[in-house]
């Protein structure tokens, strides 16, 4: 079984701005997929902001492994209702890699719990991503460093939770450093931050940046069935405790009653 | 200086409720803060649903160096943007301490990113709570283990992201086992989960938790001026690039410009 | 390629021990390869301390996917330089799976760097495994929680530093609670600790236990080329600098020395 | 009380290298020291290796709140028996500041339990350090980057555990970046490495470097008294168990019995 991935794009500067337009004329997202669909173990397809509820059902999301989220000029459009339906999806198990300028998404606020922000210049300047974690899956066959002749800045502070493992960082030309790969954990769901991608710049056709990409998708993937029912807090009863006890002292609850929420 | 504390509290069952009315004729939030104010590194008042902004208006946040959360039954009836003020408080560097049945609090889900849910049992079984990181400053003059002899029971699995530290793992009688304290830094703020502290028992009238409260409001104490504008992702203009480089390439924003958010 | 598995036994009390040599006749270690072996993915085989270099010379460990460590009353007798090699070689990508008394192994010790000290009582008494982390690979297909009715106890505070994952947490009928299933990266190696498995019990005939070591397996599997001379801290000369740069200031070394380790 | 602290110095090019000498003619272990105990918060002392034990008998350690360590050429010549009292100390609760070239001292592998190798390149060059944990304590009073005009390089990767906060990552002039301020925990003892300090440039006159120190010296100071014993995995007999269980089943120990190490 191939991992089922969707690529999710903003798709706004792609219809707006020629300059995009030029470098990715079937926009980000469909680049992204086709180098994802160069690998047999990968099958991709695409969601934009602009489908009914931005292509993202949840019977699409339920036979979704992983999940690409690349969004910038319109982080406010996605709906509410529609975040939640990812967020809960990672939390069952569903992967979500997170590109550049999806760090200010409302997904990935929502599930990182912090408010995301960073400094940046639009420069295109050169970065050079170096590997901190040797042989991590995430960097298969990548080398020691590789780099970016023009890229937009994102520097440090990043305000994001200390991560699990940190996988790359970035030198900027300007001055700058940024962890650039950054991998957590939220419920059955495994997530990876990878900065490089601002739209101007033809990026997504890198082949090491392919590669990254590629190589999280099979990181993120999560083949155990999904977790129902992911945010029930199931009540226990006395009767069926695993060692005998019995009920003792004052209660609030009833037996049989729901707790609160 | 002592620090600054605010206890929160939903304070609902206090007033619907006779049992637990005896055992906190105050309210639980005053019964901890009375045991705070003994500390006189400490000094501690209380804050509730019921006020207007719930007690919590951005002047009293602003001065307010931990702010410690209980809430059960009204979850739902704090306002979001009380919530959103609490959130971004931590963020720029208040210390947060949740407590028990907070674990399903809007403020800890919006900081913690997960669904933080768990089983439970409102049996009042006996619970042995182990210290697992020896003389951690949250432990400081605590034994290597404390009993409560009638708590509620919750269970694993406890939906939150792993932590940086375990500083507590919870036994219970009726054959569960729980994580009941555990560490995050979300931004500048430092936050601790403490599990302990059902509205029908004396648990906040007990040595050994009153001690670990007051222990880990001077942890999560953060003496350094508060940040301002915690949100903001500033962009660095080429001309004050910390190393020379010259504008390159194709350019989405206009010198000036705002970044999207 | 299946994935090779190395199951390292001590074995001495199956030589020694009368109980021991009736529950596992070719070995504890025996016992764990031939569970593996069940599953197409896996081939496993064994290695002891009486073998020459403890069954480990580096041409095995170089062509060892994972190795499984279980050790108690001998762990002085393994080799200093054997355990350098194990620990060489978990740096490179080989993982490790450290089972119950082996958490004062040499190997294990050496990677913790810590005291790795618990608490103990061999009373036969119930342990309950509780699944912390849902859907975690190396809990797929595994109930929530799982009993063993005969275990010695480890008990908390367990002296290891706190892990990248908390996958498993054990309740036992004296009272205690132990942290039973750790992640840890050391360098390009993964490792897990797993608790159970005292060689008076049939541990390992369990069910649930060999699918948790056979997960483990897998997770623990690292497919990329082990990364050669690990320990090297290469110079970059000034001529080769990625950016140019021009030798200042004084200096401690001579072009095309080594550094000092 | 102050908190008492010992920089410990190899004290080796102090004696051989005329450069190095003109730049510390105390010692770089002195100048850290007098920096010190401007802060009125800390009393500093120093020890060096050319003393009896290195400087570090027992008794020592024993009151000693926070030690640093700098070493670089004669890593080789500390003895292992003072190692492993060092080691033990942190374990005990001592804070331990690891800087530069220490990377590759003793206790530090030990404490790591991994390579701590990386690359390196003395060219004096431009190092930036970018603060990555607002407000951090061991960031307190700092601005968001400074910088060393002339440093020897260190560059990913950098061969330890993903630590419990990454404080500070540098840029390089030369194109290479590093994870130069980072926290662990071993046992109750705090860690920070921290990477600047090469010796034949005055970076330990350097204001904002002192400033991290003294810092770090705070954040790593354990109040609390060091723990006995730190070693020792007690036994627990079925008589003193909390909960009432009775003995079960086959046994390898016979009561009174001492375990395996």
């Amino acid at each position: 079984m191939t991992i089922r991935t969707v690529v999710w794009g903003e798709n706004v500067h792609e219809q707006k701005n020629k300059i995009v337009a030029q470098i990715y004329p079937q926009g980000m997202h469909q680049c992204i997929a086709d180098a994802l669909n160069t690998d047999p173990a990968i099958s991709a397809t695409c969601a934009t902001l602009q489908e009914p509820v931005h292509g993202l059902p949840a019977a699409r999301l339920a036979e979704t492994d992983v999940l690409i989220w690349w969004g910038h000029a319109a982080h406010g459009d996605v709906k509410d209702e529609v975040v939640e339906r990812v967020v809960q999806a990672v939390w069952s198990g569903m992967g979500l890699i997170v590109l550049h300028s999806g760090h200010f998404s409302k997904p990935f606020k929502r599930l990182m719990g912090t408010s995301c922000n960073l400094t940046w210049r639009e420069a295109g300047e050169r970065e050079r991503l170096w590997l901190t974690s040797r042989n991590h899956p995430i960097a298969a066959g990548l080398p020691a460093h590789f780099e970016l002749e023009n890229e937009e800045m994102y520097g440090e502070p990043f305000g994001v939770p200390d991560p699990l493992e940190t996988v790359f960082v970035s030198w900027f030309q300007g001055g700058e450093v940024f962890r650039s790969g950054l991998t957590y954990k939220r419920g059955a769901g495994s997530i990876f931050y990878f900065r490089p991608g601002h739209e101007t710049y033809p990026t997504y056709h890198d082949a090491n940046v392919q590669k990254v990409i590629a190589n999280a998708v099979k990181w993120a993937h999560n083949p155990q069935p999904r977790i129902e029912n992911v945010t029930l807090a199931p009540n226990v009863p006395v009767e069926t405790a695993l060692e005998p006890i019995e009920q003792r002292g004052p209660r609030l609850h009833q037996a049989g009653e729901e707790g609160f929420h």
